[in-house]
């Protein structure tokens, strides 16, 4: 037998899962203060759930592992978190509205794997269902404020209504069917820069003088009420009047400092229906990938039920990858400490004192672990060394005698006699 | 497309799920203070590596979920923690020993569904690899004794030692190939009784004599020191006695008020090869499951691996269904709370004032939602009162006039104008 992990995933050691388990506690944390309640959904969905029409698409469709179980029904792993949340939806016809739910889980995709993509990887979503307000839309941006806040990451919120990108495009005379791919070229313009893009419009067939107005419309530059302000002088479409108008009133909502709008931001264009919103890093040359995207998503449910009733829905999804390499390139976690241990004691010929002495600093609240194995001093320090532990208590029966133990820093190299007592309000 | 959810799974809705991430908090509090660390090993594993001789047996693999990734490589779904945390370690020779790791995650069971049994289900599991000392499975029953202390759930930690049974049953003579047998028919001795079992073990045929004197020693009465002495005056094998032993050691190692020499505890037999132990509620009558079992499995990893060097481990596995059951059963829970949500504000013609007076409360730790729906006084406090947050906020301009609130307690009904600051106050 060969040891080794399934093609496209891995393990997480100890030093990489407690950075992970802190990013994830500081989302819950966020998702909590903003009234967000917690839902777990399986892993495993029925087949049928996950092809249906209104659920991901062919794309997803393709990547989506389906197995049998051993009374032949078709089954799969669930690719996403938002069609899950749909069928909870739809199966409980009860729930109080506006639904709110955050779920932090691993989804799965039979993808190509490459630069980093996994094929088993998380996903943390937060969802506002059964509201149409714009203040739902705003408190999404409001977490992702509050949550890059927290970790510590200096990042600019770009939102847009896809109702301004829609707009603009029709307006100036887009064929209907060429409305989306030129949206999606539009959505390049950060990337591949003005010409590219322009080259690509060209190729759908859309003439001159319309692409130099749209990518003109598109380019404004300046603070977000400048933006708008400009918008505003060209733009006649109601659709995209009233894309400008939900942009306006998300901002009313917000502290702005990091909120920038970008009416070329279009994001996965499959079922976002108003907003759409995509956090980046303010220093896009460490790293350019987005950290967090969402949107408002108003049909999905409701179709995907097969419901006449509408279920507008709005949420945004922190990517864990992203965040975690962000966060190690800028040196904001330790992924060198291979325990949250505080102490690590050394007994001398005195395991069960010693045994007592860890159970009073644990009932203290003190992550402490001993020495099981008999091994010598250098041994043992060479352990907890490795580990990153970064306190080390020898207890012989000279300090025991004392009633004391010695509490040496492992980065200092510093010892104290003390007593346990006292070591507990030192860590502490 | 039927609504429904894949046989054998279940969504946790938020009332559930609050109470279940309790439980992991807790779980994962005390394991971190007893110096374990946690690891993530992914739900997708090799066939190879799950079919392995010395991983979980035929009658798991006849229940894993298998299916095939897009390069047709065989793969399935993990049925505990204790294959990939053999792989792990295998995969990582230079790992510091002893390696004390916690996993709470996922397993599944394409088995028969029935009396709750799911087959998505959560393990929360410890071990320690890589030392034989006693010291370290009396640590896995510290950790039980402080994980049930803190669930508020009052146990008996049954312990034992499998050499015990081995060497009993093998000292009245019966052959090698019925002690396994023999074995298994007495660990039902606490469910099925005296009667039943002498049967069972009569049908094996051993003789009447051989069945009296094993029964009566595996019924030995009394305190742990008793049953320790009863049973040395009738035990010769070598084997029985070394079992005794174990359990004497770490029974000095203890705090031994709720833990329970029971010379007849089995458990699992497939890979423990020394000190088993098994949590039961006291009052076995409200909840007769065991709640967490574990025990030392010396051989598993280094066979597993292929490896002539031994990988000595013990570990303890903690039933997140049975214990969230035995919560519910005992009212130690509320499952009857949606969210955790502690203030929701219900603003009168004042939006955005109530936005930032949420954003305040948020920013000094108070999780707070505000209604966003534009909806009436009573509905809105039928939404806060179905969800169980316990107070509500109103705001409206007669209220912001006067720089305060006013707070609910939606338990009292009673109602206090205060300033933002004093409600933070009160409800931290």
């Amino acid at each position: 037998m060969e040891l080794m992990n399934a093609r496209g995933t891995k393990d997480f050691p100890p030093e990489e899962k407690i950075v992970r388990q802190k990013i994830v506690d500081t989302l819950r944390r966020v998702f909590e203060l903003y009234g967000f309640s917690p839902l777990e959904t399986p892993i495993i969905e029925r087949f049928e759930v996950l092809s249906a029409k209104y659920a991901g698409g062919a794309e997803i469709l393709k990547e989506t592992f389906k197995f049998s179980d051993q009374g032949e029904r078709d089954i799969g792993l669930r690719y996403d978190l938002t069609v899950p949340l749909a069928r909870f939806v739809g199966m409980n016809p009860t729930l109080k509205m506006p639904f709110k739910r955050y779920q932090i889980d691993k989804v799965f995709r039979d993808g190509p794997v490459k630069s980093g993509r996994m094929r088993e990887f998380w996903q943390c979503d937060v969802d506002i269902v059964g509201s149409t307000s714009l203040l739902a839309d705003a408190q999404c941006i409001q977490i992702a404020q509050k949550a890059f806040e927290e970790l510590e990451l200096d990042v600019n919120i770009e939102i847009n209504s896809r109702k301004i990108l829609d707009g603009i495009v029709r307006q100036e005379g887009v064929a209907e069917d060429k409305i989306l791919p030129v949206i999606l070229e539009i959505d390049k313009l950060k990337k591949t820069g003005v010409d590219e893009v322009k080259k690509a419009i060209e190729a759908l067939g859309v003439d001159d003088d319309a692409i130099t107005k749209i990518i003109c419309m598109f380019s404004t530059v300046g603070s977000n009420a400048e933006k708008i302000k400009t918008l505003r002088t060209f733009v006649k479409d109601k659709e995209a009047l009233d894309g400008i108008k939900e942009v306006e009133e998300m901002l009313s909502y917000l502290d702005d400092k990091n909120v920038v709008f970008n009416p070329a931001l279009a994001r996965g264009l499959s079922y976002y229906t108003g907003p759409v919103f995509e956090a980046f890093l303010k220093d896009e040359k460490i790293f350019g990938s987005s950290l967090a995207a969402g949107g408002r998503w108003d049909k999905m449910i409701g179709s995907f039920i097969g419901s006449a009733k509408e279920y507008p829905a709005v949420g945004i999804s922190f990517g864990m990858e992203p965040i975690f390499t962000v966060m190690t390139k800028l040196g904001k976690v330790n992924t060198k400490s291979k325990t949250l241990t505080k102490a690590y004691i050394i007994p001398i010929k005195t395991s069960s004192e010693c045994m007592k002495i860890a159970e009073e600093m644990r009932k203290a609240g003190v992550n402490t672990d001993l020495d099981i194995s008999a091994r010598g001093i250098s041994k043992n320090l060479d352990y907890a060394n490795s580990l990153g532990i970064p306190y080390v208590i020898f207890a012989g029966e000279d300090e025991l005698k004392q009633k004391k133990v010695k509490l040496r820093d492992m980065k200092t190299g510093k010892e104290e006699m003390l007593s346990v007592k006292d070591v507990v309000k030192r860590l502490k």
